[in-house]
């Protein structure tokens, strides 16, 4: 699942704002994107180049720039030089396992967090997404890895001016980003749970070898999640607590809302602890009543056949004077004294309670 | 127990103030209710019309509305308009998967909470209904997923005029409502219990295979008992320590008691935690000793008959100069010695305290 | 344990100070009792008519009513009246499952706390009785749900006139009381431990099949103690902190030394945490030892008997021509084969340690 | 280990400063020595008689007063009428099971604390002896339960006039018996250290019957630390906030340093919590691993002579018709097939693994 | 891993401030290294005499002393002469046991932790040195108990010039090094990581008997981490919120990142517990689903082979009047009796899904 041990300390040691990016290269070049938006006109542009994107900001609007891929370290950096960005933030935007974070820096807020899931439409997946966002007075501008993300609900509601988002500022749309990718969140922890009410039902119904790994497995992605997810909880209640300029007064009440949708997934997820420590349980459970089980057969096998045995051994004896041996009726009676010896042993069972 | 996760996210991504509601459609029109009171008089009013109902309202008075079904919509909307609620709020009212909350809004306060159980009369089950109280300086407004609720006996107490109620304001019919609902608390939690004293005594009774299958489901019970309570404490301390004009002084102190009787349940729950526990390592503990004893059984069969049997099978050898074979006393004197073996492993079996 | 689950809820719903009794009735009448004193003198007085017994209080004095018996709901009622409590502290004095609670009623303090064991004389048993207090500033009253309490050696205190008792005002005597009950509480606690070193000594001796039985048994008692004593503490902290001038300076003091021995048993019932999973997890161990040893007994037998056993019946066969059949020297050499391979195998499990 | 819950007891219910000595009597008399100093001179006395103790105090001197033995009460309550010292301070320093505990009485400073381990050059066992000092402004009085202590350094510190003692005040001396004793918890932390690390030893290299029993002891032992110890932490942490002129300003920086060395004995116990947890795992494990490999010897035996035996037995059938009895060729072509049968079972074994 | 038990306590009891090392002596002489610099300058001494050494400091450069070796105590003293360091920061420097920590004696700074694994270059290994720092206004010192360090990427640095470094103080100096160690940290963290992951392959690829001695070290060298580590994040703390001239306003932007950085390592380091813990059950599961088929091949065989083996048992008996033995269709008869049986108990084998 995380195999990028290796990568995310190509740094170590390094000096402070060595700008190293630590994460896979997804593609060729990085793709960058401005929408440009007030409450009468939306532009979006789609650009390569940094210089010509930059020519098109407009202060009196609200611009958001969103840039695919963190590889290319130097437009990473001219970037940071125009909206004057601290290096140990350029830092945390490349270094791709840094954990959620939020930042004010008075002339811009800094937050980062994990994108979960994939855009609408595919199927949802766990891949993880290192995501950071700058927010300004007049611009917001977000990191991500690759292309592809959750946004699309947000740029269809801009392009159809639908809504709450054209009117607002730029805190609204970085709110509304949060938002979208804790909405995402939820899809995750819910497939999680669907995959640990499956393994109930797979424990329940008949033995299956590999359970314990994918017992396993649920308790790892609850851990993936938690890792992912749980610190950005005090992240954002940092930033309801910054008494900031860049955050209007009526968004908070919205930022307020994501964090407690961040608080339901942080509890449900403390319940997928417990659940997984009982299906863990469980199995244990079951696996030894199975033994049980397996054991009784066993023995009750054995209390039968071993007395029968040795009966019949006794009789196999070549002594030449068993006087038993020549009565005609003395097979019958061993073959009846067997039989009762085995019901005795099948009632003793019952009595037991094994059969 | 909680299959709704599909429902649940109807809305990821949708902008915030968005109403859709997230529950299950349980009947088919949304009814509405008016109790309208103060010390003298008392009127209800069953409406399917919202604009009926609102005409009714009497500021000088308390006036008690109860709407039925969550899934029209516009209705809720039309509601929010009237009330001047903010579009959060009428969102949290619709997602019936949200998490106890309570939120000041200066002009009215908002809170959520899940009833559990059912109506007094019928036997308690573990429904649970999503449950949003508005509460304004003249009105109080609860949403309820279905028909059915609690709420009887208040509204007997209001009819009769008895106790307190019909002398003080909306924020005591609020208190009253929470008072009503944290009892109930109590007959689940009283249930839960039962269920639990149920399967310890199973347990030490007799072997009952599906054992495991019960200490889970008490334990899932105990978890949803745990999801669905334990966030209202948290809740009703920032009620209590909330300081809005619109409940009265001598109301807190009330507020005090119903917080008092949800903390007797939340560390009632957290004994059941403690509980549930023991009865797994008592459940495991019982398995091992039967497991225990089963192979004891095994063991001593095993130990008696297997030197028996051999001792048979060396006279059923086919040698001609077998000396013995040819003694008359060498029958007798080898069953002798197999009863001899037999006694001297069940003396051995004795001293190992397994008989 | 605790049966009681129904009786707790006779009151679900009802409006707040509507007071019932939820407890059981355990003598026919309430019986009252005056001790009233100062410095010079002492007078008691029992009384079943609350009204004479009101007459005698003086004011100039402390006076310390005690209540036995919890059923006759107008006596309390009166009783309330008469002082001015709030019809909430009336309900919780009746509600005999409450939790401890402290509440500073400005002209009152009321404490409900749970009494644990027996007077001093009779063997300490774990009954719980519910003990409420008022203490105004010239009485004290205490509720009692039956006669028979831990304050005898209070009683001759009062009578004999040592110590400080007699020369302080009523909020020592309430001090007091809380003190001697706390004391009973180390009883109780001191029970529990040598309860626990017990089920220790008869884990190690011998095996003893309802050993889990007793383990869950501790655990039960523990879990009880903690619920009954732990939440005292919180209240007393309240107490203490509460700046009432109910309670005069010098026996703040006197109250922190309550709380240290409180401090005492919470964390000695933590260590009996400790312990019980140490006893459950030991009791596993020795458990899984006995199986081992079982097992290796039955595979010794096995391993011994099932080669010898074989080798009788190869030469059991009937084929005709097997030439070892007519050798005189072939039977002693198949013994002393046999002989060969059963001492092999001894040597085999001497050397896996298995003997 | 502690078999004191008896004695602890003796005064259950008795009035507040009723004396009553809770321990173990270890000597016969009482026995007081006083070591007076400055900068210039040490004197010591040792004296049975209070009085003549009393008489040599010199308040322009630092004097240090040890009580060797808590049994005569009278004498300690004479030297707290002596020193104004608080009834229940002296009933806290004769109950010898109190915890850890300090306290702020203005004109004097009274720690309580256990000394564990024994003085340097005997072997270190686990006594725990009860220890309390009173702080005054020219004194400082300790109380032991008996004889020989861990002080024997400090004192010969005094004599030598080494380091700060002799210069600084009856505050730095505090300071020293504290950190002296502080000193020895790490002996007892470092002893169990060793015992786990034997324990662990012993698990790995070869079976152990008693080995449960030894870890249960290293867990009582590490309880018994913890209950001993941690609750000073919070004591000492009183301590340095309390604002004292007992204590001078330089003073604060040394008992900053015990508690950093209590801080660590602290952290180091917390890791013994989860080394003594995985030698509990490791047993487990080591235990089913060696059950794993008893059974499959088994298996592996009835595996491969179950078959042939059966083989043998056809052969020892008495039909008059078995043509193969009379073929020549008959019996090692049998002896042939039950070789290969065996040698299909093993390697059957060997592709489970189980060789 | 830590045996040095025996000499952290070399001085148990002695006065504070009484230096002695409590290490192990690594190398001969203690070596010393001046690197003193300015943005214009870096000059490096190495010496083995301190006096020639503090010659050379230059108070209006920033003075970088490193010492390597703890055992020349009397070197030690010496500069804490020169410094005015208290003696219990170079009692703390010397004893290498000394948890982290951090202190502000206002006219300079002392902080002491733990470097973990080794230079670069070299591979990584769990080694531990105890590293001391005191931050004065123009100097740092750092002392080291062998040579050997982390800092050679520094070191490079300040003599490149590249960077931040020669433009700034001993605060930013100090930072590095503390960077350059929390850096180091990561390795020491992935390494366990990817210790885990072998671990958890192994588990499921095949059986291997030292798996949980293996858990076991996974689970010592965690501790070792989390006690190395852990104790660091507060004492960062502490440092950011101390408000000493001595670190510069810009200089707190870094270590707070540092902080962070430590903060991804402690959660990380959760996570490892649940892993680890999550190894344990699936190492147990495993274990316990191995015995379950070992026991079920058993069971398997005996019940196949005990009924064939009886009925072959009967037809040898010897009896006289047993008419089936000489019938000519009987023996073919028995074996397909025989084979219709062991076909029987498979098809009840496959019933019970244990083929």
């Amino acid at each position: 699942m995380r195999k990028k041990t290796n990568k995310t300390r190509k740094k170590t040691g390094l000096s402070p704002g060595s700008l190293v990016h630590t994460g896979e290269r997804f593609q060729e070049k990085v793709s960058l994107q401005l929408i440009k938006y007030d409450l009468d006109s939306v532009d979006t542009y789609e650009e390569s180049s940094l210089d010509k994107l930059l020519e098109k900001l407009d202060s009196k609007k609200v611009n958001w720039i969103n840039v695919n891929g963190l590889h290319d370290v130097s437009l990473i950096e001219k970037l940071g030089r125009k909206f004057d960005i601290h290096p140990l933030v350029l830092e945390d935007i490349l270094q791709v396992e840094h954990m959620p974070k939020f930042e004010d820096y008075e002339s811009y807020l800094f937050l980062t967090l994990k994108m979960l899931g994939e855009a609408s439409g595919k199927p949802v997946s766990y891949g993880r997404e290192h995501l950071s966002m700058i927010l300004g007075d007049y611009f917001l501008i977000t990191f991500q890895e690759t292309e592809g993300d959750v946004f699309d609900v947000v740029r269809e509601s801009l392009k159809n001016g639908t809504g709450r988002l054209r009117r607002m500022g730029p805190d609204y749309l970085f709110y509304r980003l949060i938002d979208v990718i804790v909405d995402h969140y939820f899809l995750v922890s819910d497939n999680l749970e669907e995959e640990l009410d499956d393994i109930e039902e797979l424990l329940l119904q008949k033995f299956h070898d590999g359970i314990s790994e994918k017992i396993m497995q649920g308790k790892k992605r609850m851990i993936f999640i938690r890792r992912s997810i749980f610190p950005l909880k005090d992240e954002l209640r940092k930033l309801r607590q910054s008494d900031t300029g860049l955050i209007r007064k009526g968004t908070y009440r919205f930022i307020d809302d994501v964090y407690d949708h961040l608080q339901h997934i942080v509890s449900t997820n403390e319940g997928f602890r417990d659940l997984v420590t009982s299906l863990l349980e469980l199995h244990m459970s079951v696996n030894s009543n199975r033994m049980n089980n397996v054991m009784k057969t066993l023995t009750i096998f054995a209390a039968i056949f071993m007395p029968l045995t040795f009966i019949a051994g006794i009789y196999g004896m070549n002594f030449e004077y068993m006087p038993e041996l020549g009565l005609s009726w003395a097979y019958p009676a061993v073959l009846f004294l067997m039989l009762t010896v085995a019901l005795a042993m099948l009632i003793y069972m019952r009595f037991k309670k094994w059969l």
